[in-house]
């Protein structure tokens, strides 16, 4: 039980048995964050280093939380108390930490192909948490390990992702894992935010939500970056959250076992309604809750994992 | 041993025998932090988040060596690199920790009933680590903890609270714990920093300092703070040392076992002069050592406590 | 094998043969990293705080990770978010620091002299992490260890150290360092950026760097502040760069086993130009190592170390 890999990049490059693996493997894992005591001696005396070039609070604390969980040694650095500031390149800062005999270090980045630039000259397994709009593969993972939990399957599934494509580095890495396992994805959008093109990746393009809504399983909600309006890619908050907002009125035509998910944080009442987030078809709090698992079968499988048996206990 | 309550929210929701068990249990755990090895496995695997919206390295670091003298897991959010930045409300912020299963919750935020609002929609245990001008339930219990070890009983006693009674959230916990517990509290201050009808609470309020001195068994003097100059509260920050501010000079009529306290940290010079600070009758760095062990406490009372003899061990 | 010190406050300070005990002690030490479990049990239990006045990933990550890698627990408090921004001394910081009982605090500070505050009024042993110009001990043991690991001694060595001697704490401790195990340290800067008289420590100074490096065993080369070209103090960087740089077309002359060292962050084309950085001669990285192998001797030898045989065990 081995993935095949020494970084996880992006979900571009595995295969459908990796994200299998991943996932079978966080189904074992999830059970540990609901004891008393949460914690398995797997990764114990590991080094595992957060390098966070872009604050998420959200996506620091699951990798944090999850490396803790498997007992490993965590050193957190954000950019603005490191060395950066101090004008050294990406690739020095990366030496330095190898120096130190980290196993993983996990790296979020303004620009995309920063965590590829370690992995090409370091030892340690490079785990991408984002970069610039390029991937956030920890994120799809979650995401698909949620949809499998909830719909018992992948594939043959209809999956809308809505709202900004173009800058969304969730959105490129849902629709290369969701491609990979077989579920057929429409991405729904204002033109001005969706990549001319697209198509190429086997997706579909819908510029109307309604129209997506009743055929859809799965609906994936991305956030939407308010600085994107002051360069003119879409007219007022109003207007977009009139178009591509959820809300209850436009669930109505919705399957009944439809989920809605979103990878946070929430714009309440701009993408996502209330009343359609704390509602019966959402699942956004029990993606948070999925992450950790996930996170813990990355960074387990990534130092290559044993004996199942030695997983839990 | 178990403590009848979900939340440590405020010294008003506690009854006497609730103050007592948090204190009897903190005289047990205080010995720990004076060990070689600082440290019992009492906690181990369970998660601690400190979620912190005013910067406190005091409290914070407090509270995190306490959790980490009882082997918990930690992980900080501070605001400054946290979602909120983002825009997400309390509430969500509150139920994204929550779904990463964490045990207790250690809240400080700038707001009065923050930590309420997290209280009445979590499952973990919510410790209010200060709240606007509303309570700091931890500093009152190290208050009083240190008053018990100082002068063996609480009942009876003369306490002088002296500041800017109006806007510390340590006062009001003071006086609920200590009211509760029979000492007797006389609040010292200009008028426009105390509010009106506070005799309601039970307790005694004096304009002159000198006055009250003579009688005091305890005087807890208050930081300034030095923003409400400009709000014309009061003067000058000379008027004010003089007037309010604790010298040895005024301290020639009090008690020979008086004993001064601080919740720190001190404006030395304007609330207190340096040679009371770091005088006999001082015993503001032991509030910070029993700080310590009385948080260790309320977590270890928090998650369900159990046998005496595991408590140490 | 236990240090004959308190604190580790400067180089100064030591003796030959205490400095001998910390490389060997680093020695032993050095094997853990290379661990799967990088971990010992040895400080298990102890506290460790880092207050670090002054923003250094690299520094205090070295000295965490050491500390983790010994199984202590670890405070970190960072200016910023420290009640030093409500007008504390450095003094009352550090009693209320020494109250939680720590067993060593770890102070980088602007100002020369405030580690030694800190040791003069507290139990706990100081570690200084970087005093102001005056002096960073940690820094010049690791460059000692290194010179010690490739060159198999340091007596009779000869090393160049070439930048802003004057600003320099790492020079400073290096000169210390080097002349008591016996080197031959000789300085090569702009007369503006070396001291006058500083030849009263022993030391040679030359103002041409090509002249030195034919007979160098080592070389030191310190990072340029660039804020010193405002203050007049050298030209223009190019000017620097093109007089005091260290470039392959100056190492022709060089012996074969030269070993170039900086402490980092590298200014890349600045001091030191990109090929010799990561050529031949360079043992840059090698230091980063050994820093952590050297502070958990430190943490280890200051906190009263036993036998041998404990150590790595």
């Amino acid at each position: 039980m081995r993935l095949r890999h020494k970084n996880l990049l992006g979900i571009k490059d595995l295969t459908a048995e990796d994200i299998n693996l991943i996932l079978d493997t966080a189904e074992s894992l999830k059970e540990v964050s609901t004891r008393d005591i949460k914690k398995v001696p797997t990764l114990r005396g590991r080094t595992v280093v957060t390098l966070f070039y872009e604050a998420s609070t959200r996506t620091r604390t699951s990798f944090e939380l999850a490396a803790k969980r498997l007992s490993a040694d965590i050193i957190s650095i954000a950019t603005s108390i490191s060395s950066v500031t101090k004008g050294e390149t990406l690739k020095d800062t990366g030496k330095n930490i190898e120096a130190m005999n980290p196993d993983i270090i996990i790296i979020r980045h303004p620009h995309s192909g920063a965590p590829e630039i370690l992995a090409r000259s370091l030892r340690p397994a490079i785990v991408n948490a984002g970069d610039g709009a390029h991937e956030h593969p920890s994120q799809a993972l979650l995401d698909l390990f949620t949809i499998r939990e909830k719909k018992k399957r992948i594939a043959g599934l209809k999956v809308a992702i809505v709202g900004d494509i173009t800058h969304s580095r969730v959105a490129r890495s849902d629709i290369y894992a969701l491609s990979k396992l077989g579920a057929s994805v429409t991405l729904v959008g204002p033109a001005t935010l969706i990549p001319v093109e697209i198509e190429k990746m086997g997706v579909k393009v819908s510029y109307r939500l309604e129209d997506v809504i009743p055929e859809s399983d799965v609906i994936i909600m991305l956030r939407i970056q308010l600085e994107r309006i002051t360069q003119n890619l879409f007219p007022s908050i109003r207007e977009y959250s009139r178009i591509f907002g959820l809300n209850s009125e436009k669930l109505k035509n919705a399957k009944k076992d439809l989920i809605v998910m979103h990878p946070g944080p929430i714009n309440r009442g701009i993408e996502l309604d209330p009343e359609v987030a704390d509602g019966p078809h959402s699942v956004i709090l029990e993606q948070v809750t999925n992450g950790i698992a996930v996170r813990m079968a990355v960074l387990y499988l990534l130092l290559g994992g044993k004996e199942e048996s030695e997983l839990t206990n």
